[in-house]
């Protein structure tokens, strides 16, 4: 057989992709995946754009269009930049692409070169390692505090890189955001070095505390992007998502997009935009908020009810994650064996570290089921962790008499 | 500024892209896209495919999905290559790609290393040459005869080489196609080499004349893939395409495929497949067939009432193109320019090209044009040619004069 290339020699299926096979048997309380709340998807109102695109403008919703995307849909995106943050985007610094991860395939394209240095967050998101990995570069990563970046170890981190990456609101897989004054500091970090600043804001309009904050590319757009996507206020079986960015580096993208995948469907586009224009998305939006808000408290309520004390839990403001520290030592994967058995998953955190540390770490999804269940998995949960909590003996004894719950 | 990575230092925009934009002045008649007949679209149907989808099954359509694509409908697939080709495909061969470029793009990164050699038809498909240039192979080519490739050329580039692209079905940018028996020498020649063969089939459908012949994948699947497409059968603003392989290399194109985009569209998969069930898709490809074929030899006949004789055009059975030599020492580049200002534009051959030659070529589509506007877009270029054949003086005054027709 030929030899495959390098850059896939090693490569292996996601961790968590496997975890979530274990989690399709219906009786598992699963907290492991990362879907938006199906009850949120607006059917009724995608049926009726969907109805109305293809009766008004069938023909050019089915055929080619152009790579940089719909241009009625890259000006409602601007738009909402302009209105929620104040900030210069204009269309043409818009690229629609097939969901962001397809963004992070074509920002990792133009601008990693096999052993360049990406500075990542500590914890990291999994689809940027796994999309950043194919390209081979060398990592750094820099630990993030409950308002942001340590700052003293990313202005080390970034000496000499080519890009940092960074989730500054409600972060995958922290929940963790950055602060206003932290904000600040990274675009004052980032000005003046030669380097590339990609901003993931996938949860951004997802805030249910605290006060709405604009990215930090509105302070340093040069040599920047900004990634956005509809999959969390829309729905993401569309994979729609977009990249702002300007001048060379737009140009750059483009190219690269064209030879990926020509451009994105054209009638999920010209759906998703008359979604937009046709209904009340602030109204549509704020729902989305209040159910996560929601959730996310009852999964708070739950881990004060039942986890042990000496589990650190974040506090999100938004989003779809809490994330959790348990004492050193403990492993969450073998967790995670103990508690599949007792019919709850989540995913072990180490994945998300470039480091091969984060063992005795976790993630919690609350998006996607309703406080009723996520009770009764973190019940479930807490259980196995006290297990755990009292040893490597209690744990075997346990596992061998099978969950007793 | 930050470097871009070197994969992307030098890249430009596709030369066809600029072309189109020229086209976009409705006088001119273009033979330059590539774009299937938008009368060929089945735009009620797809309507009442995607009201169905959503009201049966709105929020799984919506939601995240396999990265392997929609089961259902790769069942589909596999089901057509057995009954119409006595393949043996399974659904499990079939990896559901956004279009068929995202395959292209796949392959190149599962494949080539920096150097490899990667074998094309000459001509050769401008879009992989797009995606396969961003992983920086070595070129070979190979030239095309009016049956298929040269063998001997074929035997030669295969030394050593990593991969092999090939159209085999009406070809993009020629029309032209492999005989059973070149299919069969080509299957020889490969078997027991140390070589990928990535077989691209978007037009294997659209036979117009002459007898379907089976993909050369069929005799040999070990160390080879093959790429279909929905683009050109039901239409392209889906961006629905699809790899057919096995093992190993499936395997690693999964990986590279959810680190590129994690899945290709649920809701776009479900309403093609329930597209192909609800509706006979056999009466479909055949009202497109007839389409084509009409405009083929609409093109063919205005062709030989209007071209000069020492021009060569190829004969297709099926697609979208046909691909004409000029004289030597004429240059499609400069007879475009004339073209344009007559209001007719086609595709210049040289960018099908990697060893820098075909400046006397070019590339004329006739599915996207009714056969009066074709035999009047002829006459303007038969019109062009001639002033060109005259020399470079007289093709100096006339556009000089300006477009006098």
């Amino acid at each position: 057989m030929p030899q495959f290339a390098d850059r896939v020699a090693k490569a292996q299926r996601s961790f968590i992709r496997e975890i979530l096979k274990v989690t399709a048997d219906p009786s598992v309380i699963s907290f492991a995946g990362g879907l938006p709340n199906p009850a949120s998807f607006p059917v009724a109102e995608i049926a009726a754009a969907a109805a109305k695109v293809l009766y008004e403008s069938g023909p050019s919703a089915l055929q080619y269009s152009t790579t940089e995307g719909y241009l009625p849909l890259r000006e409602w995106i601007a738009n909402r930049y302009r209105t929620k943050n104040g900030m210069d985007v204009d269309p043409s610094d818009i690229l629609i692409t097939t969901g962001s991860q397809q963004a992070l395939d074509l920002v990792a394209k133009v601008v990693i070169n096999a052993g360049d240095t990406v500075v990542m967050e500590k914890p990291g998101y999994l689809g940027a390692i796994q999309a950043f990995t194919i390209f081979r570069p060398s990592w750094r990563s820099v630990p993030l505090e409950n308002d942001g970046p340590d700052l003293a170890a990313l202005e080390q981190a970034l000496d000499g890189a080519k890009l940092f990456y960074a989730v500054t609101s409600f972060q995958n897989p922290s929940g963790l955001s950055y602060s206003e004054e932290k904000r600040a500091s990274v675009a004052r970090l980032l000005s003046g070095r030669k380097v590339f600043f990609l901003e993931d804001d996938p949860y951004g309009e997802l805030r249910f505390k605290g006060r709405a904050l604009p990215p930090v590319y509105k302070q340093r757009p040069e040599n920047s992007m900004l990634l956005g996507t509809f999959s969390k206020v829309a729905a993401p079986g569309f994979r729609l998502g977009w990249v702002v960015a300007k001048g060379e580096i737009m140009e750059r993208l483009v190219i690269a997009k064209q030879a990926a995948d020509l451009h994105t469907g054209s009638l999920d586009q010209m759906i998703v935009h008359q979604f937009l224009v046709d209904n009340d998305f602030e109204a549509h939006v704020a729902r989305i908020r209040t159910l996560y808000g929601n959730q996310c408290r009852a999964m708070q309520a739950a881990i004060a009810k039942y986890f042990p004390k000496d589990v650190h839990v974040t506090e999100p403001e938004g989003g779809m994650f809490l994330w959790v520290t348990l004492p050193e030592g403990l492993s969450a994967t073998e967790l995670l064996k103990h508690s599949v058995a007792c019919k709850v998953a989540f995913v072990p955190g180490a994945a998300f570290h470039v480091d091969g540390t984060g063992e005795n770490t976790l993630r919690l999804n609350y998006s996607n089921a309703d406080a009723e269940t996520i009770d009764e998995g973190i019940r479930r949960l807490a259980r196995c962790l006290e297990t755990c909590l009292a040893g490597r003996d209690a744990l075997e004894a346990e596992m061998q008499r099978g969950c007793q719950d």
